[in-house]
This record gives C-alpha cells, sequence and structure tokens, in this order.
C-alpha cells in the first residue's frame, strides 16, 4: 500500500533522533546497541517475528535500533504483517499474538503509536501519531556487522509464505485486503455513482500457499470510520484504523469465478536512507523502499547501495498479488513471512563485479536483470529540504522512464562491459520497460533484461 | 521504425485527394475501383507482392487505391519490406526484384517517389518528396467488402516469417538494421563520444525462422550520404536513402556472444483514418498504425474499429525483435511475409460481444487480452487542425497511462460484464501496464490482462 499525504514533513523528519523501540531519546547511537563480535565459521539462522516491539511503522530511519546484528552470510526469516488487517480484523488479526500486539487501539494507547514519519503531536485534525506520513508496517532493522556506506548488500529472497489466519473460523485460509483508495491512479477517474468513493476488497488466498491464485470474498465501500481516540476518518487516511463491521455493507456479488495469480512478493524492502532521521516509507528511492514490484518475491535477489553503517535491512508491506502499476493505489495486501540471507559486499570489491558502481536497487531473478527507476533516482538529496512532501507534486513516469534507461544502459556497461553503442541498440531490441508503480509519489519504471541473452548465460 | 519529424505538415495533408498505385488524381473515389460481388461459398486466399506498385511509402490514406478486395473470412498473404533495407542494401535488397522495385533510386526517379504525408515539392530544404513525414513501406491497403464506419475488423495472424536475404552470398540467412536514431529517447543523453551520433547495427536472422534468435553482424556510425538526387542527409532525416557503405566504417566487435530472442511482429499495422486524408505514418492512434508492440505476431489477433468503408487495411514496418519502449527509435527492422485472415462484425451484431463499443486497438494473443493506450487516443480529432505536427510536441507516458487505464476498464466493464469496483481492484491486482513505445510522438502505453483469470478461459 501507498499512501499519498501532500502535507508539509514537520519537524521531526530533519532533527536528529534516534529511535528505540519506538522510544525518541536524542542521545544514544545505533552503534552503543550493537556488538558484532568476531564472524562465527558457520552461518547464523535469525528469527524476527512480528509484533510491537519489532516493527516500525510508516517510516524508514538510521536511529533504529536492530532487530538483529547479523554477519554476511547469515539467515534470516522475518515476519511482516499487511497494515490493511485491520480492514478485516475477524479475518486477519483476531488470535493472531503479534497481529493483535501491533494493531492493538484502546481508547487511550495503541500498540504501536507512531505511525508515519509526521509529528507525534498531530498537527493535522483528525490523524494521529505520525500523521500516517507513511504507512507500512515494516519489520526489522537488521543490522548488518561491517557494512558500510558504499558497499553493497545483496538480499537473496529464499522463501515466501502465507500466515494463516488465527481465527478458527478460517482454518487453512488466509485474507488480504485490496484499497481502492483516494491515492490511487483511478481515484478522479471514476464513471460509476457514487464519485469518489473508496473500495475494500477482502481476497480469499490457501494458507498453505500451494493453490496458485486468490478469489475475492467481499467488498465494501468505505464509510466513515471513528478510530478509538475518537477521531473521525471520512477517508483512509491514517494507517490502521478498525473497520467496524456493523458500520459497513458487505457485498459478495464480487469477481465470480475470477482466479488472480498469486505473485507474493515484499511491496516494501530496503536499507535506511542517509539523508534524514525519518523518512515517509512511501516513496522508493535509491535505497529501495516501497518499490512494489510484483517480482521482489521467492528465488529474487536485491542489491541494495548501503548508505549508513550497518546499512539497516527492513521488510514488509507484503503482497499476495499486484499487477505493473498498482493501479488503484494498493496490491493484494496480505501478512508474509519470508527467509532471507544477506550477503555483504564490500566497496573495495565491487570493481568488475555486477554491481560494480551500483546507486540504485537492482532485481535479479533466475531468469531476468530488473533495474528500478524513479521519477527521481534520490528525491531525498534532488528536492531540497521539503523533499518528502514536493515529491508527491513531482510523481511522473515520464522522468522515471529517463532514470530507468540511464540505470539499464549503467549496467550493460558496467556489468555487462558492453559500448554505450552495444548497450542501447540491445535495449531497443529486447529491454521492456514496465510501469511499477503510480501510485508512490516517486512513481516507477523497471527495465527487465533476459539474462539468457548473455553468453555467460546461455543454455 | 519511428520517425519523428516536427514540421508543419503541408497542404497535401488535408486536401481531398485519391491516390491510385502512388499517383494522385483529384477525380475518382476509392469506391469506383471495388466490385465486391456476392460472397464465395468457401474463402478465397489473396497474395499481396510487396514492390513499388502494392506499397505506400510513409502514411495512411482513405484515398489509396486497394490491393485486393476481400471477403470477411478471406485470407490475404502480405509481404511486407522494412524500410531500412538500404543501410545494407546487399543484404537486404539485391537480388530481390520486389524490394529493388521499391528502393529504386536513379537520378531521375525513384521506384517510390512519395515517403511520407508531407508535400511532393520537398518545401523542406534536403528532403524528398513527401518529406519523409512518415517513414513506413506498407503494404496494401486491403478493402473489406460491406465494412462501414462503426463495425469491427478482427485480423488474425495466422503465419509470419522471415524474407530471406536474395543475395547468393547470404543464402540461409536474413538480416536487419537497427538504428539508434535522432528520434531515439536517449539521442540528447548519451555519455560516450561523439555527442550526439546515429548508429545503425545490422542484426543476422536465420532465414528459416527456425533459431529463436538474432545476432548482431556489424555497426555503424551514419555519416553524412548523398541520395542519387544530389541532396545531402546528415542525419537520418528521409527514409531509404541509400547508405554507401565506401563511406562508412564497419565495426564488427559488437555484441559479441549475445543472443536476441526473436520476436516476430508488424510494428505497423492498421486501418485508414478517417481524419485527413494522408495520415502520417508514424504517430499510432485509434485505428491501430504504427503501434509498435512486439505481442501483435503470429497467433496475435488484433481488432481495430473500422473509420472508413472497406476499412482499407495495410501493414508494414516488419520486426525481428523489439523491447517495450523502442528505446533507440527503431527495432530489428527485417523484411518479413504475414499470412492474415480477416473477419468482419458488423455494427449492429457487437452488443454483448468482447468488442462492444470498441474505440481502439485491441489484441488478443493465445493468453492475454492487450489494450493499447497512447499519449492521446484520437490525437487527429484532439489536437486540430495542425494535429499531425502537435502531436509531437505532446508526447508523454503518463497521458498514455491515463488512456490505458481507461480502455483496460472499458475493457472490463463491456466484455467482460464486470462492475467500475470489480475492474478496479482486478486491475490492481493483476494487470501489468508496459510502456509499448517513447519514439513515435503518440507515445504507448500497453494494458495486460491474463485470459485465464476468467472463469470461462479457466483450465
Amino acid at each position: 500500500m501507498q499512501k499519498i499525504l501532500r502535507k508539509i514533513l514537520g519537524a521531526a523528519g530533519t532533527s536528529a533522533i534516534f529511535i528505540y523501540g519506538g522510544a525518541l531519546t536524542g542521545t544514544s547511537p545505533v552503534e552503543a546497541a550493537v556488538k558484532c563480535g568476531p564472524k562465527p565459521a558457520a552461518p547464523a539462522h535469525w528469527q524476527i517475528p512480528a509484533n510491537n516491539n519489532t516493527v516500525h511503522w510508516g517510516y524508514f530511519s538510521k536511529g533504529l535500533k536492530p532487530q538483529a546484528v547479523v554477519h554476511s552470510g547469515d539467515f534470516v526469516t522475518l515476519e511482516t504483517l499487511t497494515h490493511h488487517a485491520n480492514d478485516d480484523a475477524s479475518r486477519m488479526v483476531d488470535g493472531d499474538p503479534g497481529a493483535e500486539s501491533v494493531f492493538k487501539w484502546g481508547k487511550e494507547s495503541k500498540g504501536v503509536n507512531r505511525r508515519g514519519a509526521g509529528p507525534m503531536d498531530a498537527s493535522i485534525k483528525g490523524r494521529g501519531a505520525g500523521e500516517g506520513f507513511g504507512v507500512h508496517v515494516l519489520t526489522g532493522p537488521v543490522y548488518v556487522c561491517g557494512a558500510e556506506p558504499g558497499d553493497v548488500l545483496e538480499v537473496r529472497i529464499l522463501d515466501m509464505y502465507p500466515r494463516p489466519s488465527a481465527n478458527p473460523k478460517y482454518k487453512g485460509k488466509t485474507f488480504g485486503s485490496n484499497a481502492a483508495a483516494w491515492w490511487g491512479f483511478h481515484y478522479k477517474d471514476l464513471i460509476e455513482d457514487p464519485k469518489p468513493r473508496e473500495v475494500i476488497t477482502i481476497y480469499e488466498i490457501d494458507a498453505t500457499g500451494q493453490r496458485g491464485w486468490a478469489k475475492a470474498a467481499y467488498n465494501y465501500r468505505w464509510v466513515p470510520q471513528t478510530d478509538p481516540f475518537g477521531v473521525v476518518h471520512k477517508i483512509i487516511d491514517y494507517p490502521g484504523v478498525p473497520v467496524d463491521h456493523s458500520t459497513i455493507t458487505k457485498n459478495t456479488n464480487v469477481l465470480k469465478g475470477v482466479r488472480i495469480p498469486i505473485r507474493l512478493h515484499f511491496g516494501t524492502m530496503g536499507v535506511a536512507p542517509r539523508e534524514a532521521d525519518l523518512v515517509d516509507s512511501i516513496p522508493p528511492a535509491y535505497f529501495g523502499g516501497n518499490i512494489d514490484n510484483w517480482r521482489i518475491g521467492k528465488g529474487g535477489t536485491m542489491y541494495y547501495p548501503i548508505a549508513v553503517k550497518g546499512g539497516l535491512l527492513s521488510a514488509g508491506d507484503p503482497h499476495a498479488a499486484q499487477g505493473d502499476s498498482e493501479l488503484a493505489g494498493t496490491a493484494i495486501e496480505t501478512s508474509l513471512t519470508g527467509t532471507l540471507q544477506v550477503i555483504l559486499h564490500k566497496k573495495k570489491d565491487l570493481g568488475g563485479t555486477l554491481v560494480e558502481g551500483l546507486d540504485y536497487p537492482l532485481l535479479e531473478t533466475d531468469t531476468e536483470w530488473v533495474v528500478h527507476g524513479f521519477s527521481y533516482a534520490n528525491y531525498l538529496k534532488a528536492l531540497g529540504e521539503k523533499a518528502q512532501s514536493v515529491i508527491y507534486s513531482k510523481s511522473s513516469i515520464d522522468t522515471a522512464m529517463r532514470d530507468a534507461f540511464r540505470k539499464m544502459r549503467h549496467f550493460l556497461m558496467t556489468a555487462k562491459g558492453l559500448s554505450e553503442d552495444e548497450a542501447i541498440s540491445l535495449m531497443s531490441a529486447t529491454a521492456d520497460f514496465g510501469i511499477t508503480q503510480v501510485v508512490d509519489g516517486n512513481w516507477g519504471v523497471h527495465g527487465v533484461m533476459q539474462k539468457g541473452i548473455f553468453p555467460e548465460n546461455t543454455k
């Protein structure tokens, strides 16, 4: 999910803060919490459950306390939760202790108070702490020992599977939510009444991950929801608002017989950016983040340029299925668990490798190289002090295509040793450029190059 | 190939002319040349060779003399020639009577004089008849008996295969040209010297069509070419200029070992537009034309809204391979022959069918439905009298994505009977939007929907 809030980011976005388990302090650096020690002979396998102590909601930060301190080669199994679980808490929260701890929201307190990179005092009326300026529940971060700016972090996605519904009524099933929301590409361009409207569609998924398709269970139109603090949400303007199902009208006559192909992936995964202490989780950029490319799933490997010491890898925004463009603003948002292996590539060793000079998130699958272009390759640097707000008025596929072209050229000339003439002819003849998303502020275009065309990969 | 000439279209673009075999007259309508007669019991199979009597170069026109007058259900085998054959005449023209008749250019005359929709008096210095305002060699048109505006023409692509080199030196092979040209997306954004530059890369292809990949043979940088009329072409500003190979430097150290996947298709295929008598072949629109989608190949079926009586289907701009975006301005441009079956769907019978209300070119493959969006769905109508020039300053993927979204919604609501809420959620979860081309003035975005998701197609 990618929520666009066209507001000015508050002071919290630029102050020098460090965050530990959600609490802000002004004194302790991340380093003080980290004990790396010597690298063991065998890789370790870390488990990070998802709960209100292990997630950060709506932002990346170089000041976050690590949830695991790992060495290159270690494995990490990471639970991730969809921030849309409260669209149907009965199916996606109830009975699940981790999810309950995150989504808990009473009259006095929330399981996770800060949601977004905005100010904690909710300066904008009718919102909450963090202002929903950033929406994704992210698990982590993972601190990688020895990682420093200029290095590259390779993240192999070894496995990924759905999180079963914990409600006994739905044994063997799990569910996801698709919100056709106000930040969607369609929203101001509707033809049926009422206009505009937001629509939630709940999908059912086989919890074992064996069945290759999802089906729609029902949908409902968003009606104003009053959160436990008493704030009314006329639209979907803050993440995790519990939807009171006594207020909505369920329509089960939806997409009868239609089978949506499953494409399990992390919508959001990346390392901490260097430019600000709190960074809205919505716009993706050089550090990865909310790329929303459905190819970032099992069997895929991501390469990220490391921007801060330790890298600080986080993942979340899990998706069961999404099309290129993520048109309506969200995918089928479903809680997932993934197993990753992290490999550190030191800057001094990058020369002559596939990731020499890498300054963007690169995906490798079994068959493809995929470069990721954005309206702004690094909007945080390019757009000045108010970059995190300004980016939402600068969204364009045209500029993202320009960026994707340059990155594909760089990849072909650097990783594959081609001349510029060779690279450009090859791109024209065989590179497929697609629209990753048009809903995340910093819009995305990905360029796909088949690996099998190169002699070293010819089968 | 898609050549963008940002010039004002001359008077020929709006005068009421009729064209017969390339000669202009002011009197005879197309209808006078057509004898439909009763529909025979069995479908006929028509053959249209490519030569200087059967092609029109650089434009569509409702005033063209048909090369075949067919009934719904008939088959047409259509030879098509790449307008880039003269980039290496030895490999792509010599010894081939059809190609020689088209590309013939002596001191006094050309095999095909008009190339483009511009004025015949070549008002712009240093160009030729038609001004190269439109560049594709198109074979046809095919007049479909009974076809009227409002009907839909279904064109099934039953077969497609390369045209072998007629030069005995290259027996069993054929060739294609990729021009990284001044209208490419990369041209003003080069990093290696000299800047700017145009580069031709010649590719070798298995003439039997059995080997699934092409390989680069050599490349050269464009140097000024003097055409047989004595006009110097400093850049690639007119189609079919013979390249004097004594003036160029061949570099055979190009893309060594790289195998480009073959994707045989017609870059350009469509019916005659209604809005003007001569229409530049470069910008695609509602009538099809230069869509440049590599999926429009063997096994595919196109559906076009018919704009003029008889439909007047033409095809050309054959490609051996192309990536989504056609980045450098051309594909691997290679002469091909295709066998089509044309099926007429009368307006009165469209209700309740997949093509009800169709006002854009729709592709069906074995596995997919593909809608085609453009910066302007119908630029000829939207941009006024000078539309054919103005479009080149209005190119945008952003607006093409808007158009593709609307067309996909229309398809899902009309052909599949979904509500708008269903259509939008389904698109977000599974429709893939890609960048068809960024080099044809009216830039393209295609939306792909898997057929297998619908219950009637579930296997």
